[in-house]
C-alpha cells in the first residue's frame, strides 16, 4: 500500500465535487453532513477495485411505466414515469427451478455507478446462480416523472410524489413485474440496498414480505429519526475514529477551531484564513472553512476503509507537519494529505449537484435526520434546531418537512421489543467506524432479524467489490451474510415443499 | 323463539332501506353484491340485542385534525381534516400500568351504529381493563375532508384521497396520538374490524406492528381479490346455506328464474311479474326482479345468525307454502315471509343511500373483489367480467379501478408460504354460512396468525354483542378469541419486562 497514497487526477475532481456538495446545504439544519451514499469516492479508483468491479457486458437495460401516485385516484395519479432498471440473467438458474433473484434497490443518486459499485451483486451472482437486478429511484438518473428535470423539481407540487414509500412500491411493483415477465412466481427476491437504500430494502421486506423474502440492509441507519438515537451520536463516533487513529492529531484538530474563531475577529482575519489554508476564494466567514473542515473530518471517518483508510491519510498530513508549525498549519497539512497537492483549497467554484439538490427535497420532506453536534467531541458544540430546520425547509419549498412521519410509517423507537415477535429475514450490517452505524441496527432483534458488525468497518463497505487486499474481518462479514441468505433461501424451498406449491 | 318471527316496524323500514342498496349498482361487476358490512339490520331489532347494546353513557367524541395526503408532500397533501373518534375510558387500567386498549376500526358506513354494534369491544372491557377507542373512517359520517360532502364526492379529484391505505395510516396516527396523549406509550393495542373493517384491522397489523400488538379480523375476505378466491365461491355458499337449510326450497329457487324468463318473454309478462310479486313499481326488465331475489338470498345467507336464521325464515315461507301453489308464488311466499306483511314489494321507491355511494367509488377504485356466479349454483350463471368492471367504473369517475393493487400492497397470493415465517398475532375469524368466509383465511398460517371459525357462524357474527340467547359454538368462539388475545397480552408484558422498559 502507497503511504500517502497517491491520488490520480480523476479521483481529485471526484472528491472536489464531492466535497463542494457537502458544503453548501442548511447549517442549521445540518443537512450538510455527509449524504446518506454507498460510496464517496473514497476507494472508486483504486487499482484492486477497478480490476475487480467491471461493468458486466450482460446488463440489460428496461424501463418501466411506473405509475406516478401508488396511494390516490386522482386522475394525475395515474400519470406514468419511465424508470429504469437493469437486469443481468447470465448467471441465473432459471423460472423451473425458482431461482433466485437479487435486486439492488437505488438510493439517492443515478443507477449507473451502482452497477459497478455494488459488488455483492456481482461477487454473489454464481454464488446464488441468481438472476441481478438493479432499480433506479423515482426521481433520480433517468427516472424522472413529468417528462422533464425542469418540471420534476419545479415545486412541491410536483416534488409531493417524490418520498421514500413511493419508492418502495415502485420497487415492489417492478419486482413482481419482472418476476410476472419470467414466469419465475417462486423465486426468492433478497433486496440489498446501501444507507438510504438500505433502510428502503429493510422497510420493503417489512412492508411487501410477499415481494421480498429477505432484505441486506447495509450501514442502514433506520434509528436516526426522531429522538430514537441521541442527535450527536454521529460526530462523537467521527471524533472517537480520529481519537483512536492518533491522540495528538484528536488534540490538534479539537484546539484548532478557537485559533480559527481568534484569528477570524482579528483585523483581516478572514484573509490571513484564507491564506492559510490556500482558498480558491476569499473566505467570506469562518464557518465557511470551519463547516468544510467539519464535513472532510466527517467524510473520511463514514468513509475510513481499506485499504487507504483516509482518517489515517489527515492524521497522517497533521502529524506529520513539522512540530514547530502553527497548528492551522498542521490542520491545512492534514487537507493537503487527503486533497493531494492542488492550486487552491476548501472553496473551489462549484454548482449545487443535481444528487445534492434531490436529496436536500428528501430531508426536508421526510428523511429529517436530525444530527447535531454535542458536547465533548472534537468539534465546537452545534445542536441541531428542529424548528430552524423546518423553517430553512419551508423557506425553500413552501411546505414544512414532516420529521415524524417515518417512525409513524416505517417505526423504530423499541424496535427489539416490536420486531422482536414480528417480521423475518433482514440483515442490518453496519461498520463501526461508520458515524451513521449509531443510528442502525446493532443488536439481534430475533433469530432472523440480524445485526451483522465489524468493529473496523465503515459505510456500506460489505457491499462493496470484493478485493484482493480485503482485510480478513471484512471477508467473515460477507461470508456471513452470504451464510445467512443461503439459510432463509434452503428454509424458503423446504417451506414451499412442504407446502406443495409446484412452480 | 318466534317462528316466523314476528318483525318489528323499524326493522322492516331498515331492512327496505338495506335492500334497495343493493338493487342499485353496476350488474356487470357485481357490484351489487351485499356489501362488506358487520350488520345489515338482521339482528339489530332483537330484543336480546337490544337490551346488551346500549350506547354507554360513558362515550366521549373527539375530532383529529388528519393528514388529507400521507404519502405525498404537494402543498394540498397538508390540508386536514376533522376525523371523528370516541373513547370510552371507564374499564380502562391506566397508563402506569400500561393497560390495554381495544381500537375498532371503521369500515364503509358512519361510526355512530358501531358504538353499540360492535359487541366485542362493550363486553370485553372489563375483562382486559381496556380502553376502548373507536375511530370513524375517512369520507364516512363525521370524518369528510374538503369541508363538505359535495366538496368530497364532486369527482375523482377530491375523491382520490379515499383509499385504504390513507385510512390505515389515518387509524395509525391517531392510536399513537392516543397514546401520546394520555402518555400510555406501552399500552398494547388491538384493531378490531369487521368485514372491510377486518381487512383493515389485518392490514393495520401487518403494515404498522409498531402501532398495534395485534388484530381481530373478523369475517375479512382479504383473499377475495384477483384470482386468489373462486370467482364464484360467494354464490356457491349462498346455494349451500339453502340446500343445507331445505332441498326443496333449494330446487324451488332453482327452478324459478327459468320460469321468471318464461313469463317475462311473453305478451304482458313483465305485468304478470309485477302482480304476483306485488312490485311497487311496474317492473322494467325481468332482471329487475331476478336481482332482487339475488340479493336477498346473498343477504339472508351471509347474515344467516342465531336467533333467527334468515335462510331458515324465507325457506320457511317457501317450503311453507300451499303444494298446489305455481313456484312463483312460492317464491313469493318466501320474500313475504322474510320481508313481512307490506303493501307492496321488490322496488320500492328510494334514493342511493350514502354509504352505497361510497362503497361503490372504493369498489370502483381498488377494492375490487371480482364475484360472480359460477355453474352448479341456485343461481343462473353470471360470469364476473374485469373489463366491462372497468369500463363501468371508468364512465362513472373517469379514472380505471387498480385491481391488483390490493394484492400489491397487502399481499394474499400464497399466503401461508409468505406469512409462514412473518408477521404475528392476527385472529381470522369467520362463520362459514357467510359467502365472503371462503375469501377469508380458514387455516392457521403460523402459531399467532390463526384462523377462528364456526360451521354455523355468519358476517361478523362474533364481534356483535353477547347475547343471552347466544348458541354455545358462538360463546365458545368468543372464547377462544380472547384467550389467544389475552396469550399476546402476556406474552407482551412479559418481553416488555424482560427488555426493561420501565413505562
Amino acid at each position: 500500500m502507497n503511504y500517502p497514497p497517491k491520488f490520480p487526477v480523476q479521483w481529485l475532481l471526484f472528491m472536489v465535487m464531492v466535497l463542494s456538495i457537502l458544503l453548501i446545504g442548511i447549517s442549521a439544519g445540518r443537512t450538510d453532513i455527509p449524504r446518506l451514499s454507498p460510496t464517496r469516492g473514497v476507494i472508486i479508483e483504486h487499482p484492486d477495485f477497478l480490476s475487480s468491479a467491471i461493468v458486466s457486458d450482460d446488463l440489460q437495460t428496461f424501463y418501466y411505466p411506473q405509475t406516478l401516485d401508488h396511494f390516490n385516484y386522482q386522475p394525475q395519479s395515474y400519470a406514468t414515469f419511465q424508470q429504469r432498471y437493469v437486469m443481468n440473467s447470465k448467471y441465473w438458474g432459471g423460472a423451473k427451478k425458482s431461482a433466485p433473484v437479487l435486486a439492488y434497490l437505488g438510493a439517492e443518486g443515478p443507477l449507473d455507478e451502482d452497477l459497478t459499485l455494488i459488488g455483492f451483486l456481482n461477487d454473489n451472482a454464481v454464488r446464488f446462480n441468481a438472476l441481478l437486478v438493479y432499480i433506479e429511484h423515482r426521481y433520480y438518473g433517468k427516472s424522472i416523472p413529468f417528462g422533464s428535470r425542469e418540471e420534476a423539481f419545479k415545486n412541491a407540487s410536483t416534488l409531493g410524489y417524490f418520498n421514500s414509500a413511493q419508492a418502495i412500491a415502485d420497487y415492489a411493483e417492478i419486482i413482481m413485474h419482472i418476476k410476472n415477465k419470467l414466469r419465475a412466481f417462486y423465486s426468492p427476491v433478497i433486496v440489498v440496498g446501501g444507507s438510504y437504500g438500505g433502510m428502503l430494502a429493510s422497510w420493503l421486506r417489512l412492508k411487501y414480505p410477499h415481494v421480498a423474502l429477505g432484505a441486506l440492509a447495509s450501514s442502514a441507519p433506520i434509528l436516526y429519526f426522531d429522538k430514537i438515537t441521541p442527535r450527536g451520536a454521529y460526530f462523537s463516533v467521527v471524533t472517537k475514529d480520529f481519537r483512536e487513529a492518533s491522540e495528538s492529531c484528536y488534540q490538534t484538530i479539537r484546539n484548532s477551531w478557537s485559533v480559527i474563531d481568534r484569528i477570524a475577529s482579528q483585523p483581516n482575519g478572514l484573509s490571513t484564513l484564507s491564506m492559510i489554508f490556500k482558498t480558491c476564494k476569499p473566505l467570506k466567514s469562518s464557518s465557511e472553512l470551519k463547516n468544510e473542515l467539519e464535513n472532510m473530518y466527517a467524510v473520511v471517518a463514514q468513509y475510513d476503509s481499506p485499504p487507504w483508510y483516509p482518517v489515517t491519510v489527515v492524521c497522517g498530513g497533521i502529524d506529520g507537519a513539522n512540530e514547530k508549525q502553527n497548528i492551522l498549519d498542521k490542520i491545512f497539512a492534514g487537507v493537503v494529505a487527503y486533497k493531494g497537492n492542488r492550486s487552491c483549497y476548501i472553496n473551489p467554484p462549484t454548482n449545487e449537484s443535481e444528487t445534492y439538490v434531490k436529496w436536500r427535497w428528501q430531508t426536508c420532506s421526510e428523511m429529517v435526520i436530525p444530527i447535531g453536534i454535542g458536547k465533548r467531541t472534537m468539534f465546537q458544540p452545534e445542536p441541531f434546531n428542529l424548528n430552524n430546520f423546518i423553517q430553512e425547509c419551508k423557506s425553500l419549498y413552501g411546505v414544512p418537512p414532516r420529521p415524524h412521519w417515518v417512525t409513524s410509517y416505517y417505526g423504530g423507537h423499541d424496535i427489539k421489543l416490536i420486531l422482536h415477535r414480528f417480521g423475518s429475514n433482514i440483515i442490518f450490517s453496519n461498520g463501526l467506524r461508520d458515524p451513521y452505524s449509531r443510528g442502525g441496527v446493532l443488536e439481534n432483534i430475533s433469530e432472523s432479524i440480524l445485526a451483522v458488525h465489524t468493529v473496523n468497518g465503515s459505510h456500506c463497505l460489505d457491499i462493496l467489490p470484493e478485493m484482493e487486499s480485503d482485510p480478513e474481518w471484512l471477508v467473515k462479514q460477507r461470508e456471513t451474510e452470504v451464510k445467512i441468505i443461503k439459510g432463509w433461501m434452503a428454509q424458503y424451498y423446504a417451506d414451499l415443499k412442504a407446502i406443495q406449491i409446484k412452480p
